[in-house]
């Protein structure tokens, strides 16, 4: 079977919106974690204004003291050209990323209210950003809304068909379809993804589902029968507009890493993943947000463990 | 498409490991608001011995006064062949459950362990039952750790389709396939159900899965794709040997009602319900036990209403 690549979300989509500012080292330590555990694409950080995103203020330091493994990308978000000018300088000084992910909205109004650009406009943008770039980064591009928009509703999969040419004609071949708000379906993600293998063989394309409403590990399972083979995930479902209602979100975002883990694992699906060492990150970021994750697969491990230590008193 | 029918296991499987006694009026609140959302089976009781388990003390009396509409299947457990005379007597008086379920393991440890009897023990047993139910009820049968042992580790398939001939032979055609302890993958799902219905076209497969590593949705997805069109789910995702780590058991246990409720509903299946009165249950269902339960369309529908309100003001 296919070998399936998780990038782990935590450390950006995840901590995005959290309130309390997690300490550089602490950030770099998580790292760490992820990259014992075997993740191979770790989304690190985001180059956006820290001014307006301070929980990312520290991002050159980040990927500066973030630990460099062979066959491990540390990808971060650009928001514009600035954010791309930075990547480009840290890049330079041999500190920088190796992928750079740059984002679309689906719809003409998520693209106003989230990029407060036009779709042609943030096209325009991501085509100065590409060339800016160069050739120094795996480039990504991202997709928003794919499968439904908090302001105009359903979304025509025909317009998400023509960004993903878009993005291809750009020369970027790994392309997010994001379900921003969680309103995919196993059956939506299976017509979608199956026209994106179809009409653009030449294109990777990347899961990124929301767990809004709980169907978030059911649109991977699709994504993944639909021979899509790179998933996004954070620890803890961690993310994903937690409480932006704005946005469509609820109490949690991502797909859970943990629970996804262990079932691909269950699955027979080959993630290169030391299911151990996930556990032990899973830990570590409970630890730093100082408070229990969404991970179904956590509190089991919790469970066992309060039982095995009565056992032995 | 073939409608789905979900039936709501809140008051009996959800319940059952909850450490207050809910009054029996409450009781039965919550099945006439299960009844007014459309559900049309809901397990309601079980006839365990109330000395063993005191959170069915009232299972007559629940059974007597909950609300009876036409195409309303009230659902109680039995044990054993005491149950079965109680739940007769209790149809004799005219008060009594509409189906009654009967409950085989899928490996010899876990029937010694959990219902104390041999396989073939409990197979006579429940043939003895099956006689004495007679035909005034419809009879379900349900066959546990079918995806997964945790005693035994894996179970065999056959043993499972092996137990599914045995209740058709005793006339029992509604079989429930329990994943008790959370260990069934889509995969698997697809491959079991596959073969049920193609071994057994007379029987009526009954999903009915544990959300314990949160896999529960993605199962049942990948079981209506495999042609079942009956799964369990509990308001809140309790229920499910919660707490029971003997059985496996995580946070969490059975498959979240209003979640998947919202999401086949998105698919576009038909199961008669009716979205807002999900809701207004879901409500009642937090209300009784006192906390926010699992759901994540009840967290995103909290979320708008705090919204509206703050906008209001």
């Amino acid at each position: 079977m296919t070998p399936v690549t998780l990038c782990e979300c935590f450390a950006r989509d995840g901590l995005q919106h959290e309130p309390v500012f997690v300490p550089t080292h602490e950030k770099v330590g998580l790292i760490d974690a992820f990259t014992r555990a075997g993740f191979t694409r770790i989304e690190t950080t985001s180059y956006s204004h820290p001014g307006q995103v301070p929980a990312f203020a520290d991002a050159s330091e980040v990927l500066e003291r973030a630990p460099r493994r062979p066959g491990v990308r540390l990808k971060a978000t650009c928001p514009n050209l600035r954010a791309v000018q930075r990547a480009c300088a840290d890049r330079a000084a041999g500190r920088g990323a190796d992928e750079l992910s740059f984002l679309v909205s689906a719809t003409e109004t998520h693209s106003e209210q989230n990029l407060r650009a036009t779709r042609e406009q943030q096209w325009r943008r991501v085509a100065e950003m590409t060339e800016r770039a160069g050739s120094a980064f795996l480039l990504v591009g991202v997709i928003s809304v794919a499968f439904g928009c908090p302001f105009e509703g359903t979304v025509d999969p025909g317009n998400v068909l023509e960004d993903v040419a878009r993005f291809a004609a750009l020369g970027i071949t790994l392309v997010t379809i994001g379900d921003t708000i969680g309103l995919a379906t196993p059956r939506s993600v299976t017509s979608l993804f199956t026209r994106i293998r179809a009409e653009h063989p030449t294109v990777t394309p990347i899961g990124h589902f929301h767990d809004t409403r709980g169907a978030g590990i059911a649109n991977c399972v699709a994504a993944l029968e639909a021979d899509c083979h790179h998933l996004d995930s954070a620890f803890g479902g961690v993310g994903g507009h937690p409480a932006g209602i704005r946005y469509g979100g609820g109490d949690t975002g991502n797909v859970c890493t943990e629970d996804l883990a262990f079932l691909l694992d269950a699955m027979g699906a080959s993630t290169g993943l030391d299911l151990d060492e996930v556990m032990r990150a899973s830990r570590a970021c409970e630890r730093v947000l100082g408070r229990p994750l969404g991970s179904k697969i956590a509190r089991l491990a919790s469970a066992a463990e309060e039982v095995a230590h009565v056992g032995v008193h």
